[in-house]
Order: C-alpha cells, then structure tokens, then sequence
C-alpha cells in the first residue's frame, strides 16, 4: 500500500501566466510600440512548499509579474528574445534554490496608421496575421532560445498533388494532382547560442519559410514542411533544428453536378474538423537532440 | 388562462449559418481567391412548419448553403455585397411565401505572398487584422445594404486626454492628460442604394477611419468616434449613416514606485475586462432613422 | 455636400462591459456565492461630449464599474434581476440628463462539491452547461426585463423527422424520418412586470423547456422552439413572449458501405460549420410587440 | 555550410485532427450516447514522404479518420481508453513502417433531460464542466495509457493562506490568512497498465480530487494540488503518476474603502490575466519517470 512517505514531487514549474506588457519607447515624437505577453515559470526545489505549505522559497507569482514590468522599465524589451534573457539571468541569479526557468513571450506586430501615405508618429494598427513566440529555457547553467510563431495562415490554390498512398479497407480518399493547399503554420526553431540578430533572423526565418511554401511544389503537405525547415537550416547556420506544427485544413471542391455546374477548381467548402495534421522536426545529422527542450516548449501537460 | 389558441408566432426567421465558401478564379496563372462565411436567413409565412411541423414551405438549410456555392459558380462573388445582393434576388424571387431575407457575409483578406519582392501567382497568406462585413436586408420589396468591419485594433501612445467628467461617491478614476487609447474598432455604414462600387468604398472608408482615428486629438473615445464617423458622412454622399462599437481597451499605467523607477508613460498593463464600451450612430439630420435595419444587422436574439 | 453642420449623433449608449462580480455571503460558515458578468450601458443626452470631448456629462464608465462592487456590498446580488433592477434606479434616478440604460448580467452556476456526499461549505464546482442571462432595459420611465439562457446544448438521438420539403434545382437534401437532432438553445423571454421571483421562474422555464425538447415528436427544429416556446407561454401567465435562437447541430449519419458495414443509426459525425440557424417568437394574440426592446437585447451593433 | 545532403527528418508524427465522433447505441429503446473527439497521430519511417514525396507509406489521414468512424461500429467505444486502445492495436499492427502512435481523445459528457423526475429514454443535455482526456501512446511495442480531465473550475471561499513568501526589490504582494482560492484544474495520470476499469478509475479520480480540494486547507496553491496529486496515489495502486497543472485565477478583494464601505470578504473581482499558474507532477518514490509519455501527452510543438 502507498502511503504519504512513498510519494515525492517530480517535474515541476511554476510562475506567473500571460503578464500583458505594453512598452512605449517615447524619446522622440515618434513613438514605438512594443506589445508582449510574457509567462513565467520557475524551476528549483519546492519541495517544501508542495509537502507542507512552507513558502519561504517561492518568490511570489505576483513578484514574478512585477518584475517583468519593471525589467521593461530598467532594460526595455529590444527583443522578446533578449527580454527574456535578461530576466533569466535575473531569476536564476537571484535565488540560490532557482536552478532554472522557462520564460516565454507572445508578440503582436503593429504597423504604423498610414496618413496621407506617411506612417503615423503615434497611432498604430495591430498587424494580424501570424504572432510571434519565444521560449528561453535554462536549466543546469545552460540556456537554450526557441523562437518561432504561431497562426501564420497561408493557402495555394495550385501546385499540390496527393496520390501514391497505400490503400486499406478503410481508404476511401481519390488521389488527385490539383487541389488547395491550406495550413496554418506553426513553426519553431531551436537556436545554437544567444548571440543572435534576433528580430532579423526573425524577419528572414519567416520570409523564406512562406516563400518556400509558395514555390514548392507540393505532393505532400509533408514534403513542403520538411523543405521549408530544410530552406532555414541551409540558410541560417545558427539554427539547428526546426519544428513545423501544421494541420492540412482541407477545402473540398463543392459537388455542383446536381446543379448542372461543372467545377473545375473554384469553388470549394473550407472544412473546420476533421483536419490533417502533419508534424515534423528538420535537423542536421549528426547534430545533438533535445527532447527535454522541445518539451519545455511545448510545455507542461 | 393561456391556451395554445391564444399563441402565434411572432418574428422569425431561418436559415443556413456560416457557410464557408472559397472561390478561386484560375482564368489566368495569376489566381484570384475570395473567401467568404455566409449566413442566409429567410423571412415569409412560415406559421404552418412552426405550428404543425409542415414543412412544405420550408425552403431547406441545406438547398440555401447549395445556392450559395452554386451562385458562386454561376454569378462569381464579385464583392460581398453583389454577392449578397444576388441571391436576395434569387430567394426573394423564387418562392412566393419567401417575404424577405437578411443575408450577411464575412470576408477575409488574403495578400499575395512576396517570392524575391514580387507577390506570387498562386500563393496567398491570410492577412490579418479587421474583418469585412456586409448585411443586405430585403423586406417588403425593398432592399437595404449595411457594410463595415470588425476586430480593427488600434492604439494611439498619446494624444489622448479623458477629464472634466462629473465626480459622484462613486468616482475614483483621476483625470488624465496623455492616456494610451486603444480600442478594436466595429464599424457599420449603411449605403443609401445599392449601385455602388463596394470594394473601393470599403477601401476608402476604412482608410478614412482610421486616419481620423490617427489624427484626431482625443477628449473622448467618444469624441474621436464621432470624428471617424463624421468624416465618412462628409466624403461619402452614398452613406446615410455610420455606427460604431468601441471598446475602450485600457492600458493602465504601472506603478513602478514601489521598485523606485519612475515611469513616464512608458510601461502598460494590457487589461483584457472590463472595459469601456462606447456605441454610438453617426447621421445627417433630417435623414430618415431605420431601427429596422439596425436591428437586422445586430441579430436576432 | 454634407458639411459637419449637417451631422448628428444619433442613437447612442455606452458604459462598462464586463465587470466580473463574485459575491459572497459568509453570514454562516455555509457560504454562498454569485458569480456574474454585468455590463452597464447609459442612455441619455451626450451630445457635447461626441461633438466637442466635453465631458461633463460623462458619468466615467470606471464609476458605473465601482457603482456595481459597491451594490453588491450595499444591496447584495439577490437575482440578477433584481440587483439590475437596483442598478437601473440607480443610473436612472442620480444623473438628470440619464434617460435610461441597458444592463445586461450573465450568471455562471456553482454547485457545493460534495464530500462523503455532502455538499461542502466553501468548496465549489463550476457547474458547465447554460449560462443564464438577463438585460433589464429602462427607457421613458418604464423598466423591462428579458432573461434567459444560452449554450443548452441539447440532443436527440431519436424522435427528430424533416420531410415534405419543396425541392427546386439547388434541393439534394434526403427526407429522413429518424435523425438525430441537437441544438444549443438560447432562449430569452420576456416578463410582464418586474415583481417576479426571478430565480423560481428561471429554473422552471428552463425545465419546461428541455422537457418540451425531450418529449415534443419532431417534424422539424422550427415545430420544437415553437413547441417549447408555447409551452413558457401557456404555464407562465407572467411571460408575454419568447424568443429562441437554435442552431441545427447536423450530426451526419457516417457512410459505412465502402468499409462493407451498415450503419443503422448508430455512428455519427458531428459537423461545425455550416449549420441551420433557426430563429422565432412565440407571443400572445393581441400582445403588443416590443422590437426596440429585442434590439436592445441583441445590442448595438 | 550546410547543404541539403547534411539534413534529415527528426521526431514527426501526422494523422487526423479533431474527428468528432457521436456514438448512438439504440438496442432498447433507452439510447446511450458517447461523444468524442479522437485525434491520431502515428510515427514510423516517414523519410520517403518529407524528402521526396513518396507517399507509399503515407497511411492517409483521411483513411485514419475512416477507421476512426469504422471501428466505432465494428467495435462500439466503450471507454475512450479502450476504444484508442484497440484503434492502437490495429495502426501498430496493419502497417509494417508504423512503429507507433499517439492517439488522444475528448470526451463530453451528457446527462439525460428529466422529464417528471426520470431520465429521458433518447434526450439529453450537455453536461458541462471538466473534459474527459485520454492520451494512449505506443511505441517500441509499448503501450502506455494517461488520462485526466481539463477545465474542472473550482474555487474555496475561504481556507487560503498565503505568506511566508520570500520578499525581495520586485515585491509588493501582502501576506493573506484568507482569500478566494479558485483555478481550473488540468489534471493527468498514468497508468501502470491498461488492463483497468476506466470509467469507474475515471470517476473515482476525479471525485476523490475535488474532495482533496475542498477539504485541504491550503497554504499554497502548490500545497493543494500536492494533496491532490497524493490522495490518488494513495488510493490507486494502478496509477504511477499525476500531473496537475493549475492557473490561480485571481480574485481581487475590491477595495471599497473610497466609497465608505468596509469589504469583510464578500465583493471580488474575477479577473482574467495575468494568473498564476503552478504545475506539478506527483509520483512515487522510486518510480520510473517517463519524461518521453509526458512530452507525447503534451504534444508536439
């Protein structure tokens, strides 16, 4: 029989979720905007804290959000990157039972409110489309950044085949050489060190990944995520690993026999659920796996 | 006592909701897509299926969401509102018992992706940012288009006051001088007829909202939506009315005392609720009001 | 050409959207507690405020916001109902250019979580399912209220036919006599006075109707609401009409022949999107019908 | 610099997303009804596929979804565990490059419409509250089962504590001998096997969690789920392993000072962001850690 003695605590985190971090850089009349949304989470021994309530070692939640906000304050953000970087450093420099930490940040993207074709100095549109993410883990002295995004939706209305698969009793699906090509996008990539242009490589990762989507020509939604983190590893040698997370939202051409309508690719039902959903890891050989930072990217379950 | 003798049915309507529809125009290599989320609903004498389950006027859902994809074959979508506006035609036209519709549609915007600066023939990411929206009400022969647009977020980082408001035992908020003003802007325009060139309106008028939003030193968020809703009465002779529903979104300031930093309007707490909700309808005097219509646009309830 | 001469604010409200209300009442160790959402929406003459910022007749929405903290200390909750009811002499009585207001309140339900089957003291579940509604509209002196629920998600798995249809060219839909039907109900009626035990009348309407779902023999989703409707209508004389707002939940019979299966009734897929939307009144014969108030329960738009 | 000979396909895994599966069993005229949403995934050598194209080995997800909806009438679901086990069986063992899978599955629960009192024979209402989860995860001939439930929201108005937390530069929080403790539990566990009665774990579990919660006087939010983590191991000896993840959903006691009124703990604002947010895994002392099944349970990032 188990009793109290028997049970112990395992993997655990802990800190505060989704901090809403505006930052307005205002040296000049031309003001920028920097707009995050950070989570905190602790690693160290708190052990004490979970068998008996004893908090002496919990650097509050509520401290944790606090000082994101004066860390924007004291160091700006520059990147989310670096943001979280610097806060690492504090958190795991701070509290000597801190032995690590799991940082990450949303980003939302603003442009400037065009005015008579001229940029604003002071009002802003929030992008859309797709939103940034990092994840800075440390742990054992080491840290590792993750970056990528999430939500960036694109879509090929040709240049797609899916034919070849194998056939069982439960296949049903025709094979064809046209059809759309739908996904939203979730991409991460693993980074070699922290010395990084970070909202550069940013920019440039997310330009060649939807360029390689629109000039690949697709017989699998397979083989056009594997060239789209192939295309990043060949260019960036600072990367070493890319993930790609993406459903296959599939758009059925609409049936308009019935009708007396042709359709010859035009018109389509967007489908919701059902979806595919097609994940895979580009690496380089020989390079170092790891499973645990990957995890902590996709974060406690 | 109430028996069922002394019941009938009040307003009603039915039909297919959101019907998701992507229409790919592959005349040329350089495709073209639209995609839309249809809703139709169908108003008519439609007490015997209420009161006796006789459908034989039921024009059902599923032959509505048929005409939508078959109309998008036949007639090509064109814009929302032409779309709309045809097959109110078509349901109105078609059964004798069928008195009227309020036909609405979602579209989102899709951008070319750039391959070397030059945005590709076939492959489009979704653009993100406000969605277009239209309503075309029929109804008693007559037939009235309300467009606009949802989930538009913006920010101004200054220019913005809020004070002079009356102070009662429950007040507490300070006046303020320079405050961040964010909000995610719906907005509605109801057209005078129907032959207009909808797209470059909803172009013109958006751009026109938000310039205003820009430029506009703000009060109120009253005051500025006001202001975006005036300059579209002024430029656009073919609008007789604009709504608006605002969110004020607030970003409070952080207190970084405690931490001993100052923090002159750079740092922001995003808060998610409650917040402001500022409505209101802009008209030239004299015009004619349609509550009617106003309430087909919001739903029913 | 319209100048700004020309222009005025037409119909308008605003307030505080989404204040989060928990109350508790600790009189006894056997705590209770009220769990709302109420948004507040002012009416009145704010002209200047729209046309030149002037605020002075701008009750600030973070005063209607600590307006309700400090009732529900000063009044409690009671029923939603009723602390709106409070609100609105409040709103209504204290500002003399108020002319009226809409507050609407959702509620979330709790139940005790039992121990050794025993409802605890203090110790909540959040109990899922509907979320109860109410809007208590005060307008030229006189007060309504309209309550309700939504998401009731409900279902058939037998009992349910649509047949006798008219068929034109867009019509592929089968007649079927054995379908599963599944809705999430909103419901919203409204009450003759304000002196009702709303939390009696609540929980009985909502009974009422999920038996009528139950029992009533479907020959179509539009026979049911009306059936249910009707049913509120002949048990509550207190109740002058209902409205129902149904979604058609398909759930598609899965064809199992290619796999060499039959598939009598038994597994279905559940689609999202499209779905009927199926929207009626049930009144009295000879009630005076209320548009402005069902538009103001659907809300500005 | 890297070529593409230099880069290879690392972990990866595809399926079917979201299969939404209704499961009628109608022998007798009391229906039972089982609702999910399976989603498979499986792994295997999938080189072929990404490098070149070759979807010889790519079993089609809508081939997966297929024998998703086949098997439910050739098999009945039984339990979720169950029904994802048996699917498990035959992906692993139909396809000789399938070397396993993660396949996960939802399910809602529905209760039956009382109507005078008794269940309704093919009527009813979705139940709300927490989701039933199921991850089953087979690999290297391997077969592990997790499960748990997401979005049980509970809360304690009183028997919360909070202090003795460390104070540092960052913070400001207060002590507390009593406040709201209220979050929504995400909660898994893993079992040592699967030869085990699931539904009736299943209930046990999670009732034996909520009482923990409800008569566990807390200290830390970390305490409580400690507690709850630990009372099921003590109970059930075929569970190895509970992991708990838990937003603190804030409750702010309002100040209501500035208004003349005292607040004795009875008014509170819910709010919505930040949170915290504490995540723990409690096992037995000695045991295998399966940091592999956690990050499958996760899911791929």
């Amino acid at each position: 029989m188990t009793t109290a003695a028997d049970i112990v605590l395992g993997a655990n985190q802990y800190g505060k979720g989704e901090v809403r971090l505006v930052r307005v850089t205002r040296d000049t009349a031309t003001h920028e905007i920097e707009d995050l949304n950070v989570t905190t989470q602790l690693l160290g021994d708190f052990t004490d804290c979970h068998a008996t309530g004893d908090n002496s070692k919990v650097v509050a939640t509520d401290t944790q959000k606090n000082t994101v906000y004066a860390f924007a304050r004291e160091h700006g953000v520059g990147t989310p990157e670096n943001f979280l970087l610097t806060l690492s450093e504090h958190f795991n420099g701070s509290f000597e039972w801190v032995t690590g930490s799991v940082l990450s940040a949303e980003s939302y993207a603003w442009d400037r409110i065009a005015v008579d074709g001229v940029g604003h100095d002071h009002a802003f549109a929030r992008k859309g489309g797709e939103v940034r993410r990092t994840t800075v883990i440390t742990e054992g002295g080491e840290t590792v950044v993750v970056s990528g995004f999430t939500d960036a939706t694109v879509l090929k209305s040709t240049g797609s085949e899916f034919h070849g698969f194998p056939r069982d009793r439960y296949t049903t699906l025709g094979e064809t050489t046209d059809r759309i090509l739908a996904t939203s996008v979730t991409a991460w990539w693993r980074y070699a060190g922290t010395d990084v242009d970070f909202d550069k490589t940013y920019d440039a990762v997310r330009q060649l990944m939807l360029e390689t989507f629109a000039t690949q020509h697709s017989l699998s939604l397979q083989q056009t995520i594997y060239a789209m983190g192939s295309a990043v590893l060949e260019a960036f040698e600072d990367i070493v690993e890319v993930r790609l997370s993406c459903p296959n939202k599939h758009h059925f051409l609409v049936d308009l026999e019935p009708f007396g309508l042709d359709n010859p690719g035009e018109v389509f039902f967007a489908a919701d659920r059902p979806y595919g959903l097609i994940q895979a890891t580009v690496e380089r050989s020989g390079g170092t796996r790891r499973p645990d930072v990957w995890a902590a990217v996709a974060g406690f379950c």
